[in-house]
């Protein structure tokens, strides 16, 4: 087999085999192939696209390039769920204790990452005494008996994926719906989930900006995920504005117990909703969508899931107080309010932007060795439709310093007020497979 | 400026501009631009391809990444001419004298290439003494006497193109127009010539396989010419069988004497008056291309252009008396003639095995070190259209061994015999700009 073959075979819209492709994906592994020929490959597939037998090949070809997590010692239909990221996502802090007080085994591999905000990972560690240093076997076990625990990330997953992702961020091969389906779905496969529930952001603050693209890439996904055994469901949602009303570390975590309390923001609390129901039906717990949001709802009115929170902070060696005592969490030395320049409605707040300004005032990293104030971010007091007055608090920014002219100009320019009240829809589309 | 935002913007079907151009060609010629990203480029070239301001531009930025020929010591009008290459193509050979004959002044830098027969250069070399160690004001004395004179390449022409052209052949990106057409016209263009005349070859024994291709490659070659104020005309011309009827160095030599006494193949005499008219006009000697044509067969028909050849023989230092007697260039040690295996008409002489085969008998070579025999190649005693008995010869064989089965089966192959007779078109179409 030669690579050139290959390339030109993909170029002309022609279908790659299964062996071509894992001779593809383990050449570029073991680095006999080189990058120039991936990186015309790959824009090959950007313009020829894949079919969903090839993706699915892809998917596997990378799954098996690296270590594999074996959950296999849990009890029950293991859920993973996976967000294709956007601003102020609070959702997996939220569903974790969530979805495993109705009995769905929650095991979460959580790793760090560059954003707006920390990751899951740092969000949680907001919380005094948390940590996530446990053995494979007390992790096993923590599951096993509470239904929820959390462990950092080991081994070499999907070493493949790491090094084409590296390549496709400098060739303007990003944007590829298969290749973006198979990055995404090899990593939670090699996490070891059975089943898995995606939600697939759209909007200005996330990857995808069209709605269309965005089904697209769920359907993708859901597919693959059948093609290789794990049942997989989607949902396409909003993120034109940042979901909820916090961003940032503390801020988010705050917000989290809110909606485990029932007194959450709405958009993030019905989102919380339709991705918790499909984690439950794929874990088996309920047999259909509006039983196992019934079984949500009650838990959050019995103060189930909130309990299930706390036993989840034990577990992992946090203090637990902090739920009924939120102002344990770390303070912003400064509560600044932006006003509303002028009167009318809120037609944008482009949650990119405002995930930025968040990264200024230090809740989130650029580079891998930044620390993250816990502390700061941004509370929204309006979002898109409201009424707001000139002189009224558009948002809340905690701050470690008043000196916040730049971020504040990033965050006028983020809003725009008219005369117009129209609320963005939240859910797109559910994708059930 | 960054690589990943130019790919991005050609992946989009964007124009890049001049600045953008120029900046990509000089980072890559001084490796501050990765193949991996140069590779992603030229595919997405290959998709979105470029328009004639972008070949242009791409052209002189790679003509201008290295040293260029000063050609303006040189009285007249210098006319190049390039044809995209393929089997039995004498005409550079006839072309060259015949043309200098009625005074275009012909100063041809050869090198070696790969191929089917030698090149250029190693088919003359076949005259014994022939050379072209010359200094440059020797070769310029020359052609200013002479009107014409060759001379080994020297210098490091178009470096950028050399350096893309040896990864587009390894990433699947060669047959892409614009990059066809810069890429030639950057040599031309770079070898010092005031117009240029091109042979762009369609059929089996081409690299364009279809007439609407080389169409559109020999008038995006054409444009570029006047984009860069060197005027260039082209003729797309069969390479469904051979060119002439002799395939070999020292045969091809036998067969450009022959035309040049005006008892040459008519294919092979038709394409070199076609062409010759085109140099003739652009060389200014001539107002139009009949008053051109009308010139040069009268140079035949006269003696004028034999004369030329011997001329030129001799300021090569060769032997010029083998023009009239061919029998003193090197002979192969057996003829052995191919037998048709039934009756009917030549239906398909497919050029490139043909090519093949003659490199077999050690015509051509595949690698840079292969010494080329002289003496051997082949003779089409017949062509595509022309009646066959069987048991009649298709061809004669000139070896130096007899053991050629392979050769045989080859060319057996590669020629079809029917019972219907057609001729192919041997000029597609004639572009003046």
């Amino acid at each position: 087999m030669r690579m050139v073959d290959l390339i030109e075979k993909k170029r002309n819209g022609k279908t790659l085999t299964e062996q071509e492709i894992r001779w593809i994906i383990k050449g570029y592994t073991e680095n006999t192939i080189e990058d120039y020929q991936m990186s015309a490959l790959l824009m090959a597939i950007y313009f020829q696209g894949m079919n969903q037998v090839e993706a699915s090949t892809l998917t596997t070809a990378m799954v098996e390039s690296g270590d594999q997590v074996d959950l296999s010692e849990i009890n029950g239909v293991k859920v993973d769920k996976h967000s294709t990221g956007g601003v102020g996502d609070t959702t997996t802090i939220i569903l974790a204790p969530l979805v495993a007080s109705v009995g769905v085994p929650v095991a979460k591999m959580s790793g760090r990452g560059l954003g707006h905000t920390g990751g899951t990972l740092d969000k949680l560690e907001a919380i005094p005494g948390f940590h996530i240093e446990f053995t494979n076997e007390e992790f096993i076990n923590n599951v096993n008996e509470h239904k929820i625990a959390v462990i950092g990330q080991s081994g070499n997953l999907t070493p493949a994926d790491k090094k084409i992702y590296a390549l496709r961020d400098v060739t303007a091969t990003v944007n590829s719906i298969p290749l973006i389906a198979s990055s995404i779905m090899s990593k939670k496969i090699a996490a070891g989930s059975d089943a898995i529930v995606l939600d697939v952001k759209v909007g200005s603050g996330a990857f995808m900006k069209d709605n269309e693209q965005a089904t697209e890439l769920a359907k993708t996904m859901v597919d693959i995920g059948s093609q290789v055994n794990r049942q997989t469901m989607a949902v396409v949602s909003d993120m034109s504005q940042p979901l909820g009303r916090a961003i940032g570390n503390a801020l988010e975590i705050k917000e989290a117990i809110n909606v485990l309390r029932g007194e959450g923001p709405e958009d993030l609390t019905e989102l919380v909703l339709t991705l918790g129901s499909q984690m439950v039906v794929l874990g088996q717990q309920a047999n259909d969508l509006d039983e196992a949001r019934q079984m949500l709802e009650q838990a959050i009115q019995s103060g189930k899931a909130l309990d299930k929170l706390k036993e989840f902070i034990v577990i992992q060696g946090g203090d637990e107080s902090i739920v009924d005592n939120p102002d344990k969490l770390p303070q912003a030395k400064f509560e600044i309010q932006l006003p509303a320049k002028e009167s009318g409605f809120v037609s944008e707040m482009t949650a990119d932007q405002i995930g930025v300004a968040s990264m200024k005032l230090g809740a989130g990293r650029e580079t891998k060795d930044q620390e993250i104030n816990m502390a700061v971010g941004i509370i929204l007091n309006k979002k898109i439709g409201d009424a707001v007055k000139e002189g009224e608090s558009l948002l809340t920014i905690y701050s470690d310093t008043k000196d916040i002219e730049e971020t504040k100009e990033i965050l006028y320019n983020s809003i725009i007020i008219s005369d117009k009240s129209t609320k963005p829809t939240l859910i797109h589309s559910i994708i059930t497979g």
